[in-house]
């Protein structure tokens, strides 16, 4: 998958990662554009997450981005780590540092071995080109695959690159996701497209319940396919964020069996997608998931502890499309349900009986092998 | 363990657990007495716990507990079981049906088989008998240990039987707990030492986040030692709830490693519980216990996505007392905090310096046994 003109990215080692896999990418454009972020609300938010939020509204030229560590909760080297990134890459590239962002990825707690990146960013910047796929592979952690989406905007293109893997929950998934369009827009208009897109996309997925101190999103535009119309390019960018969400599910850490949460019947769409979240983030009902069993009664549980004024006598619950639970009344069914649960994606639907909010939220299920991986300290 | 003078209780097979494990108790009093309950906050609240809030502040004289079943999701059936339990259990003791309390921990959304609790009651209100044990036996679900407690309250006695194991978190813990007292005291006085005590005890236990459908604390008082004072009684009715806590916790499904989160410098006591809760209820951080990783990192990462107004620069934790991170700084240290992962014990201690509050979360680890227990759908 090609970028849009005007933006050259690359990945390579720079030594990070012990295995010596890719670690380190950067994205160029061609002159200073306008772009818009949206990152975690976690208030231990790493190092080039503060450095991208002060620098939100500024033009920028060049984007470098490791994995193999977060670069968070490393206090004063931490934020002198990316003081010394962008100093790097700005002398490379002829600009000032400020025009440079920067992303992490990785565990977290770890001092960022700063030299590795300075001393290996003259190679990555050397020959970028237009192709995604080796920043995309030189941002992933524990992905077993690189994530890619493309929608047309009108006559212009929206492209994105994302990695995830654990960590995952809303606002946002652990994850770093990286959208660029040659449509012509201003900073405040990138914004207004990518803001609601995450909050429908990637802040409704959630894997583990727990927020990362990195996630980010960005929307790069260059403009040199002109203007789009706003709705064209903010129905492309929600595209690609959904697209790219749904892969970054289907790619959880340890996870075997895709989960899609649907909503319905809710007072707003807002407590929709919170029913949909408590039911993604319940460790029992995910265990069941991964059992093949279709316990239906710790969604209501989940569903019930997370909205006590819930009136369970309204509500409807369907596994697989088999329903199992009527006007809040238990209906038998669960041996046909038990049969939908050996698919690999599974199919929730709750009526909640009390308006019109509609939601849906992906999830997975919770493995043995996530808790392998994640008791040796990988993320 | 003997209960208080004028109580006596039984635990037998009543059939609904399918190895003949006991699954029915009973608790007997002398006359009807006064009583304090607290209970689940889950909108999809058993059957049981809706009956016995309907009769907060009426005296009682039995109460009739089954396990190997929530009765919770059940719907017209459940509560018909309840009063199918009731008037079959007054019919025997010879009294109303209003003066007797049920309580149910087990599989939910399954149809509680009442026909084998009716059948089993004479039986189980034979001959009870003074000791606690058959009682905390039969009320046990993935439990491995009973658990059961006792201190004086003056010249009375507090003594109190609980079962725990999975679906464990604040407001409350997965769980039953059944204390009584043979101080003289109205319930009013029963509810006001009862009430803070679960606030300090119980709902600062966490094993997976997921709050149960079940979850009842009851506290009843025979009167025959005379007025405690009211001082005494709280401090004794906390003791034994923080005892049985406690309890519960060590014997948490699947748990290898018991964790103390110790939180200071929080703005107030209940912001130190609620950020204690907050990395009890972290996966990842919960997986690296399992795996002996003194991953403080994710301790941090799960405190500032709970409270995104925390400022990190004040924070300091430690694991094992090896101190990891000061003022904001992460100051190396990881390997001897490691050392000290190894133990059975574990202990976090977060200095938040935004305050004076200060809590204790009791928690679990993260493991594949947890999975596999779970994945099975046996609670």
């Amino acid at each position: 998958m090609r970028w849009p003109d005007g933006v050259l990215s690359s990945g390579i080692s720079c030594g990070i990662k012990p295995d010596g896999a890719h670690d380190l990418g950067v994205i160029n454009f061609e002159e200073p554009i306008p772009w818009a972020g949206v990152f975690t609300l976690n208030a231990a938010a790493a190092a080039p997450v503060v450095w991208c939020r002060e620098h939100l509204g500024a033009p920028v030229r060049a984007v470098v981005v490791n994995s193999g560590n977060a670069n968070a909760c490393t206090g004063a080297a931490g934020a002198a780590a990316v003081v010394a990134t962008t100093a790097a890459a700005a002398a490379i590239a002829s600009c000032d540092p400020h025009e440079v962002l920067v992303a992490s990825t990785g565990p977290i707690g770890i001092p960022l071995p700063v030299g590795s990146i300075e001393n290996a960013l003259p190679a990555a910047m050397a020959s970028p080109g237009p192709e995604v796929e080796a920043f995309a592979g030189a941002i992933t952690t524990t992905d077993t695959v690189i994530k890619t989406s493309s929608h047309a905007a009108g006559a212009a293109t929206v492209v994105g690159v994302a990695k995830g893997a654990a960590m995952i929950a809303p606002n946002m998934a652990t994850m770093l996701a990286f959208l660029a369009t040659d449509a012509a827009a201003d900073a405040g208009l990138l914004h207004a497209a990518l803001a609601p897109a995450v909050g429908r996309t990637f802040n409704r997925i959630s894997i583990d319940a727990c927020e990362s101190t990195n996630d980010s999103v960005f929307l790069f535009a260059t403009g040199s396919a002109g203007r789009a119309h706003p709705d064209d390019l903010a129905k492309a960018v929600e595209a690609v964020c959904a697209d790219l969400a749904e892969q970054i599910v289907r790619d959880a850490e340890g996870a075997g069996k895709f989960v899609r949460i649907r909503i319905t019947g809710a007072p707003t769409e807002e407590s929709a997608a919170a029913a949909g979240r408590a039911v993604a983030a319940s460790a029992l009902w995910r265990a069941a998931v991964g059992g093949g069993d279709p316990n239906w009664g710790r969604v209501l549980s989940a569903l019930g502890a997370a909205d006590r004024s819930l009136d369970m006598s309204r509500i409807s619950l369907w596994i697989g499309g088999v329903p199992l639970f009527i006007d809040g009344e238990p209906i038998g069914g669960s041996s046909d349900a038990a049969a939908t649960m050996a698919a690999d994606e599974i199919v929730v639907d709750c009526a909640l009986g009390s308006g019109h909010g509609a939601a849906e939220v992906l999830s997975a299920d919770l493995t043995e092998e996530y808790v392998r991986l994640n008791a040796e300290g990988t993320s």
